[in-house]
């Protein structure tokens, strides 16, 4: 059979960038179009499908691509629309069925996922998901994001909006207020902007503790001087971490009891604070799974590449 | 083609009875062995086989038999094991390959699921869950038990044992003490045993109430003394079933950002309480839930018939 590729498009709320992917997980090559400034879905499918077509013609692959996979915020699953992104100025108002139309341009047919979809999909052809049927994929970035796969499957849902983990409800009590307008979910304590909050919480609630993160003024805390402050020994530092842990992994017992995954995989850069995360993330664990899943589910980081899972992510969508 | 049917076998803790089931959910004719009365699970599996052969030979419907499905305690779906079954004398510390032992009795493929996933099959092929792909039955029983269908596949985890919803954790801070050790799972709550518990703290709680559950001395209240109180107007009875409705609403809108399902079917003993559930349920879900699922996810009460059902939901996964 001859050698097939696909196509990865990672449409951020900036830039889109495109790449060429080999069934191995290489990427191959590369291009990019903007993702703001057209004043239409239809504008912005016509400079992407263009984009992508000159790249197949550079390099020559003609009747080589098997497809194209996207991964896009709001993107549906289910029938490749972006449902109003607040974010992208041609969808803030309205649905567009951009692989319809991305299609339509050239010839090959794509699909659309949301980014944490993305990311679970690429661990499953490219990284640590390889060979599991039963997995979570969380995204730890601004906000924490998840894609559910079960028996193989990707969890989509009925409407194409399943795996909004990052929005279970924590604390039912005095909760965080998160973005969407509710209370307590879990993202308003675990993501980096979920981290910078503790730092800030912890900071007041414990004036006596010594701490080089009191002496960040302006620019506000973030996640990163948090992770760097713990990696220097910093204790309060790493009184954040844990109370980020504990609460990921009282998370992961409840997710557990829904789909029984051989492995849980933290993905994004929260994720590099590793064991920061993981040791109490683990030790919850230990202490409050319930028994028939003692010691079964794997919490893992993602070994995908930052600067490249986004794209290996959507293009392995391509290959399903 | 030959009409053909499927042989259902619902394993009680006392009786394991067994049903001859047509394609539209009709049982033809019934049969049942005692569960206890054998030392080892090959025994049973013996006359369990046994009385299977006899039910089909009796109704001259050799080689007219799909296949057998079992519902069973502790039943793992992967293998066909039941996995250490407290209640059950043969199995209290041993892993009994069931299914194959009565594959090798009947010369008929056998699959083994536990009662909730049992009663989530039986919803898709016979009751209110057909046609769709994406659902949630609940079981409301002693405990709060769980089958979940996703993408139109039941799932069943890594090792069999996803869809404990029961124990999700609903009450983080002093929450009731739970059979499997831990505190706050929401079966304490929402279950016959949960609704007679917060019966009895609802008594000593609001002392000034009149309740004609206060009259219960002996045998302790139940969750259908609650029931009848509720039926004939009683205030106390009314606000039990708010309560429990309440955390229930709370939990589904947690359960839907995971799998989005089109519907959540309501089934067992605690279900015909109905809209005295139902009514907080949907208060609970459209105060809560996220803005992206509002409005979208049915709660039902399950319309297959009680006595039926667990030879309905076994037999369901003979047709898989």
């Amino acid at each position: 059979m001859d050698v097939q590729y696909v196509i990865g498009v990672d449409m951020g709320g900036t830039n889109t960038v495109i790449g060429m992917v080999d069934a191995r997980g290489n990427i191959l090559c590369r291009s990019q179009v903007s993702t703001t400034d057209y004043s239409t879905g239809a504008e912005y499918a016509e400079a992407l499908g263009s984009a992508i077509n000159d790249l197949i013609e550079q390099n020559d692959l003609k009747d080589k691509i098997k497809g194209i996979g996207m991964g896009a915020p709001n993107g549906n699953m289910n029938d490749g629309t972006i449902e109003k992104a607040a974010n992208i100025p041609w969808a803030k108002t309205v649905n567009v069925p951009i692989a319809a139309l991305v299609t339509k341009k050239t010839g090959l047919p794509c699909r659309l996922t949301n980014d944490a979809n993305a990311a679970a999909l690429g661990e499953m052809a490219y990284g640590s998901a390889k060979g599991l049927k039963d997995f979570i994929v969380i995204t730890l970035g601004t906000g924490l994001g998840s894609g559910i796969v079960a028996g193989g499957q990707l969890i989509v849902g009925h409407d194409g909006f399943a795996g909004e983990l990052g929005h279970s409800i924590m604390v039912r009590q005095n909760g965080r207020l998160c973005g969407c307008g509710r209370t307590g979910c879990l993202e308003t304590y675990a993501s980096a902007t979920g981290v910078a909050r503790t730092a800030r919480e912890f900071l007041e609630l414990y004036p006596e503790k010594k701490s080089v993160l009191r002496e960040i003024a302006y620019p506000p805390i973030t996640s990163k001087d948090v992770f760097e402050a713990a990696k220097a020994g910093d204790e309060l530092a790493l009184r954040i971490f844990e109370f980020t842990g504990k609460i990921l992994g009282a998370a992961f017992c409840d997710f557990i009891t829904f789909s029984s995954p051989q492995a849980i995989i933290l993905f994004g850069g929260l994720a590099h604070a590793g064991e920061f995360l993981l040791e109490p993330i683990r030790k919850e664990m230990e202490n409050q799974i319930l028994n028939i899943y003692q010691g079964k589910t794997k919490i893992l980081i993602s070994q995908l590449n930052d600067a490249e899972a986004a794209i290996l992510g959507a293009s392995a969508l391509a290959w399903e």
